[in-house]
């Protein structure tokens, strides 16, 4: 008999099968057992009958508890009130292992607790649907920069120099130096981008911020794009087209998962190309209107992002903030060297920034003067310098943060669970 | 006129485009300049034509140099002559950079020198084929297990205890804790398994190793997969499918890239499966009568795996080591618990251990004991335990280094150059 798994069963409408998974429910009724079996890729309900209440098989039964392990066997048949659509007819039941006491119960539980145990609530229906979205999200990534010619170049964790500053890095030692864990792959973006025009990295990256909010963690997953000869606004448009087909293939592939996470479609629907799209110099006398204290300088915060975020059914682009909030490596416009040509995306429904970017500079002279101003070591940075010296070319790029992005798609108010193992201030268990 | 890429040349044939890029090389003759343009993702003749030797095109012609960037624009015609099949009749030439001396020219350069200039080299053409290589087996891999169903399920980097021991690991502080790079998944991969089955991580993995050697890189990329109710069988069954489903991908679509490398297909082509297969009982023998030295309960070095692996022309599946050389996980054979239900594929042409992996113990007193055996603390593996009171099944998975796989792939002898900008003993930079 064949092992077959839940989400292809329909594969084998009347035939008999081998299913091997977990309890995930059961209940009696008669003659009747039902029995509600979960394998990691679906549900299916597996049923009994019996006139012997003492049965092998209902024996077996009712030693059952929640996430006990076990195998059953019998026949699939379509049937339109079960969960799916199809049950099967179970003949078999062999149990793997009881489990005692199961921790997570269907009793409310409290965030420390569930977090405590997330080897355990992963297993829960919501989170479940919300890592699939997730692998989902990472996929469809994948696949739009793989379709569109970028080459995929893994760029570096240990690095021996920090992007943007160091207060929040995480230090190791590197045999006889110090190394760094990296936020973010874009320098060495810009090398590979120059070898090979179109680029990405994919990988995890590290903030070691002392700040709890629902929009940070520790360590996630961060793509990055860099194109050469890209301009600000080319990085633009690659920015929504790449938004708008992770929400196409999420809205085609993961509609079951919203709608187990109760996620009204209706806002991930309506994204329309292109974004409405603001200047700093615009967006400032919006956001004090809407009751913002902000002074033209000032960095936008949460608050700010979900004022303007609010204002439109698709996603914002706010481009050309002051330089002096962003950081060394951004191009001047060229209107006013004030202000750099950077774009944040702001995610609808108040989810914040989700992609941030721009166009670096690719003038030699004044990248040397940035690295000054910014007092960054110049040795670390010679080889960064190489690629302003050696056919330098206008060039842009940005990151997406996947959780954030997960987040957002998921509605889910809190980063945390859009990762298996989410790395949190002063939590690191499991 | 349209910005193309090199790559997809061949759909603009007659018509006007414009390229951006790099010069790759430069010849004159007579009243023709050849000018060799790469753009990341092919190179291309661009042809100009002139009675006037001192012609605006020209007297830019003549001032590029090597790694130079520039525009040209003109009309794509195929000739069967220039390399890739067509050429640019090239009508304008901007030039954006002129590079001056560019450091890696045709001349050999040193190895310590090529890596001090990593980020240039890339721009190679063998290093360039090597890295799209990877990129490709990269695909291939991730292609097979989502094709498969498996759920990617990221697994943590910062991570509170060592999964197989403590002397090679990256420490760093967690705010007020000590936490250590990982160095694999797959005790994560465990919990995530029974919440869906089968799922794979695929990330970065990092040994803080002080030996200096071919096949060891400080930071490497390594896939995981992990099936709950799997067997060593099943999973051995896997990786052979893995292994051969790379091989197709990268002889389908990276002949070109492998012809540059002068990497010989044919030993690719060879490998069929099942794959060979050995016990550690039967390998020992052998190994002594090739002059090898190892006793029984000894470990393979590379000399080892070398002799093995030119014993035949496919990959072979080295299993049932002693359970006293391998980590404190590992299911003991039902017939003989002083070895181990793991398995090693050493890939063909001596290029050593690729794919590690076996069957996880899921008895919990008996992973208690082993716990206690290596002195491991059970208080940072109390949610590992508790996969094997909720449901316990069999289960396993295994462990490919990608490094190691493309390698192998390309025919290179050190590991290096695989990896965009590898971290080896004392090498950070760049």
């Amino acid at each position: 008999m064949d092992w077959v798994y839940i989400e292809d069963i329909a594969a084998h409408d009347g035939r008999d099968v081998e299913i091997r998974g977990w309890v995930y429910n059961k209940r009696s009724s008669g003659k009747v057992r039902f029995l509600l079996v979960r394998d990691g890729t679906g549900l299916l309900q597996a049923t009994a009958f019996s006139a012997d209440k003492d049965s092998p098989l209902f024996q077996q039964f009712d030693r059952l508890t929640q996430e006990s392990s076990l195998v059953v066997r019998g026949r699939v048949r379509e049937d339109g009130r079960a969960p799916g659509g199809f049950e099967l007819s179970m003949t078999e039941l062999e149990i793997v292992q009881i489990a005692q006491d199961y921790p997570i119960t269907l009793k409310e539980h409290s965030t420390p607790f569930l977090m405590e145990h997330r080897h355990l609530w992963l297993r829960s229906s919501k989170q479940h649907a919300v890592l699939r979205v997730r692998a989902e999200v990472i996929k469809a990534v994948r696949d739009f920069f793989d379709g569109r010619g970028f080459r995929l170049m893994d760029t570096p964790i240990l690095t021996p120099s920090a992007c943007e500053g160091t207060t929040t890095l995480f230090e190791t030692e590197y045999f006889d130096q110090k190394a760094y864990l990296s936020q973010s792959g874009q320098l060495y973006n810009e090398a590979t981008a120059m070898a090979f025009g179109k680029v990405y990295c994919f990988g995890p990256t590290f903030r070691a911020e002392k700040s709890k909010t629902r929009r940070h963690l520790i360590e996630f997953w961060m793509v990055e794009p860099e194109v050469a000869f890209a301009t600000l606004q080319d990085i633009i448009g690659l920015g929504e087209d790449l938004i708008l087909f992770i929400m196409e293939r999420v809205l085609t592939k993961r509609r079951h998962e919203l709608e187990t996470l109760e996620r009204d479609p209706k806002p991930l629907e309506a994204i329309k190309t292109p974004f409405p799209r603001l200047t700093y110099d615009e967006a400032v006398p919006v956001l004090r209107e809407k009751g913002s204290t902000i002074e033209w300088g000032g960095d936008f915060g949460a608050p700010e992002e979900t004022i303007i975020s609010e204002l439109y059914t698709s996603p914002v682009c706010v481009t050309h903030f002051p330089a002096a909030i962003k950081a060394f490596y951004m191009q001047p416009a060229p209107e006013n060297p004030d202000v750099v040509l950077g774009v944040d995306f702001l995610a609808s429904e108040g989810y914040g920034e989700v992609i941030g970017g721009g166009q670096r500079i690719h003038d030699l002279a004044l990248l040397e003067k940035r690295l000054e101003e910014h007092k960054l070591p110049r040795e670390a940075y010679e080889w960064y310098l190489d690629l302003r010296k050696y056919g330098s070319v206008p060039h842009s790029g940005f990151g997406m943060g996947i959780e954030r992005m997960v987040s957002w798609i998921c509605g889910i108010k809190h980063i945390r669970e859009t990762i298996p193992f989410p790395r949190l201030l002063y939590r690191i268990y499991p």
